[in-house]
């Protein structure tokens, strides 16, 4: 690409809800921040992927304010700092999250191209995705809506399909759209591949800010009416104009409707990861076509995918089979009903099961904590301190915790009193006392801290100081 | 039965490995322990069953030294403190542990019947059951080698069969053996139950001592040899003897060359519960031929189990599978390969893996306690102390422990001093310090125990005093 490139803003879009990688993701650990295919989450390889054409200032992730202390977490722990965060009060689809992107970027970005991704899905190759990304921006800057269309490699049921019309040039690098099908039956889609010019629909967009206004007020004129507001609103006032919102997605809304829809073809080893199933067909396997990943023992299964994220699952004659083992809960499934785990999640959400919900283990910026044990009156929290991280100082008015070192070194502050606390001390922190506990060290900190009083929620913290971005009056959900 | 009845001395065979039910059975925690079938266990059913007729001081269960403590725990649990334990230094099969029997119980015994039964089965009609053991006690008094035929109620490959020849009496309720024969393969199966005749081989035998010693002297003469040896031996004299005892069950080894065997056939619903499978088929299922145990959700299998023991399991379009779930391991078979889950717990011992040897939660006389966090330097148990018992007077020379009581209160022996340690209250159990801690209330005391140091084994107890079996001197491998 040359460095006289056409300035773009780029849009992520990560508001997952965390039901089709259960029990590996959870509503408050969607599909976005697993670490599915690497040592990366889906949604900082979809960063990663951005930052050689777009720079981290014209990024933004527009994900749900439930999900928010999940993504900026993630996000931080890249150092990625400059991003933009625009939090949507609940999910309402796609065309309402590109419009509150166009709102936030605001008239001052005029023509400018927005491109719009998805935040969890996969492209193998980087090269053809960047070039491609190039194309569309031609194609965009020139007025057109541009959707990136995958070159089918089979003839796949769970997709839709956009046919093309019209080559754009004589590359044959950019078509007309000519019609959006829904997902097809398996005669349909096997003839879409024997026809040609039939694309996967990816979810990747790119147009101009002008152009996608002119758009929604043409096809959505309640959604523009809201355009303003959206600008401007703080939370309060997000989440009553999100209640009037169209719960709609682009590709309805917008581009089955127009008229100067172009499509980028491109075969860049492209996945929605949209299920375990498409994940197993994503993982090289063994000679019986097995994916066994984690402590998993194995007699004799085939075409089976294993997933144990810490105990021992042993599996014998098994066919077809997805078995994914977590702290708290596992799934076996069988491999071709693996989309029904979303109605599953449904089921446990309509039952109240707080595995729908978070893992036993949760991320925060100064480390992680795992509930190891607990009962209505207690709980036993193993938790991890990263080298140099404190947490805030804070209070709680209705748990007293004892700590014991069991690794590394602590420093503690509870009440007026600095002091460190070596491996295999203990400390006691009363009721209602501002306490802060801090890794001086070079080697993670490790303490076991049991909880015990009438109510244990995690909300129950009062922040009076925190290194994040969680003090006093933001969000309290994180400890 | 009439108040005048033979005396008889009944033999408990408690030896098993622990393999064929993993997870749920360990090697210290083998399948006659487990509560498969409802509140009691297998062995608790067993010694309830003959209890009606044989009272508890002529009753022995002969168990492998090594699963001593299990043992006794199942038998303190239901005050069952007059049996007798003789413990095998090791597993030889079925002829040596019935020699054991018959040397401890000494030539006094004389011509008196031994009953011998296996720990670990299943019998549900226990009318039927003491009518054939009356029937046996009579075969046998009158000189016979007596063997229980089950009625087979379908042609099982997984079980031998013997062949009955002539009526012994005009009731037809006993019968001379004609021949044994292994377990069949279908097709002779299916020709046994079309003949007629045919039984299954329960491994429940009756037979006067000094008859069963003279057949031992004739077809085993090796082991007729060690009798006296085992009548006196020490514990390690034992182990001397046992390394050069033939490794052979008592069917193979007497009753298939005996010229004097009698066949008593029972109807009364037998099974040898001997695979998750054999489970499945005991157990009433739902419409859709599953049996769901625990926390378990289900979408649409078919005649599969589903066993959790604490954690949630989903499965969605499994058919004819087996899912078991427990704290630290999992198992998830079809269901018609049950019978390899032996391979599978061979492959975990190969592999040094300590999911085939222990549960997290380990059952001890005063209550139990499960592991619930660990690395090399610490360990987290949560205590359970049942009301009104205490553990050992106890010290460690490796392990320091910090207690903090988030359940009842705790009286707390450390050194010299006893108090009381409320919940919400710590307290701290140095190095080589002798303690003792207590439950004197009327509920469960519930205690969270960091144990730090450069050595954590259960072996690191030295025990100075104890309520039960365990003091000094005698098996320290329970807390």
């Amino acid at each position: 690409m040359s460095m006289a490139a056409e300035p773009l803003f780029g849009v992520i879009l990560a508001g997952g809800s965390g039901t089709r990688f259960w029990p590996l993701s959870r509503s408050q650990y969607p599909k976005q921040v697993l670490r599915l295919l690497g040592s990366d989450s889906l949604l900082q390889s979809t960063v990663a992927r951005l930052l050689p054409r777009i720079p981290l200032e014209r990024l933004a992730v527009v994900t749900n304010a439930a999900q928010a202390d999940v993504i900026r977490l993630e996000l931080h722990r890249r150092n990625w700092h400059g991003m933009n965060l625009w939090l949507e009060p609940e999910g309402r689809n796609t065309a309402p999250a590109v419009a509150l992107a166009a709102a936030r970027l605001g008239p001052e970005a005029g023509k400018q191209v927005m491109a719009v991704f998805p935040a969890d899905h996969y492209i193998k190759d980087q090269t053809r995705f960047l070039e491609a990304l190039e194309k569309g921006t031609e194609l965009a800057r020139a007025g057109h809506l541009v959707t990136f269309g995958i070159t089918p490699t089979r003839p796949d049921t769970g997709y839709g399909y956009i046919q093309i019309g019209e080559a754009l040039d004589s590359r044959r690098s950019g078509f007309q759209a000519r019609r959006f099908i829904e997902k097809p039956d398996l005669e349909r889609a096997k003839s879409f591949m024997a026809a040609g010019g039939y694309y996967w629909n990816s979810g990747i967009f790119l147009f101009r800010r002008d152009l996608l206004l002119e758009a929604i007020g043409k096809y959505l004129p309640e959604l523009y009416a809201a355009v303003p507001m959206l600008q401007e609103a703080d939370p309060e006032g997000l989440a009553d104009i999100y209640q009037r919102l169209p719960n709609i997605s682009l590709d309805h809304g917008i581009m089955e409707k127009a008229d100067n829809v172009a499509v980028v073809p491109v075969d860049m080893g492209w996945s929605d990861v949209g299920t375990w199933a498409a994940l197993y067909d994503l993982f090289p396997k063994d000679e019986r076509g097995n994916i066994l990943m984690g402590r998993a023992l194995d007699l004799e299964s085939k075409n089976s995918l294993v997933f144990s994220q810490n105990r021992l699952v042993a599996t014998i004659g098994l066919e077809d089979a997805i078995v994914v083992d977590t702290a708290d809960a596992s799934l076996v499934c069988h491999r071709n009903r693996a989309q029904e785990v979303r109605e599953l999640v449904a089921e446990l959400k309509r039952r109240e099961m707080v595995e729908s919900v978070l893992h036993p283990t949760v991320e925060r910026p100064w480390g992680r904590y795992t509930v190891i044990d607990g009962a209505p009156n207690y709980q036993v929290k193993q938790l991890e301190v990263d080298p140099g991280q404190r947490l805030s100082l804070q209070y709680h008015n209705h748990r007293a915790e004892h700590w014991v070192v069991v690794q590394g070194v602590a420093r503690v502050t509870i009440g007026r009193e600095t002091k460190d606390v070596a491996t295999n001390e203990s400390i006691f922190v009363p009721l209602k006392t501002p306490h802060r506990l801090e890794n001086p060290g070079q080697e993670p900190l490790r303490i076991i801290e049991v909880q015990t009083g009438a109510y244990l929620g995690e909300d129950d913290i009062v922040r009076l100081a925190d290194d994040f971005w969680r003090a006093e009056g933001a969000d309290k959900s994180a400890e």
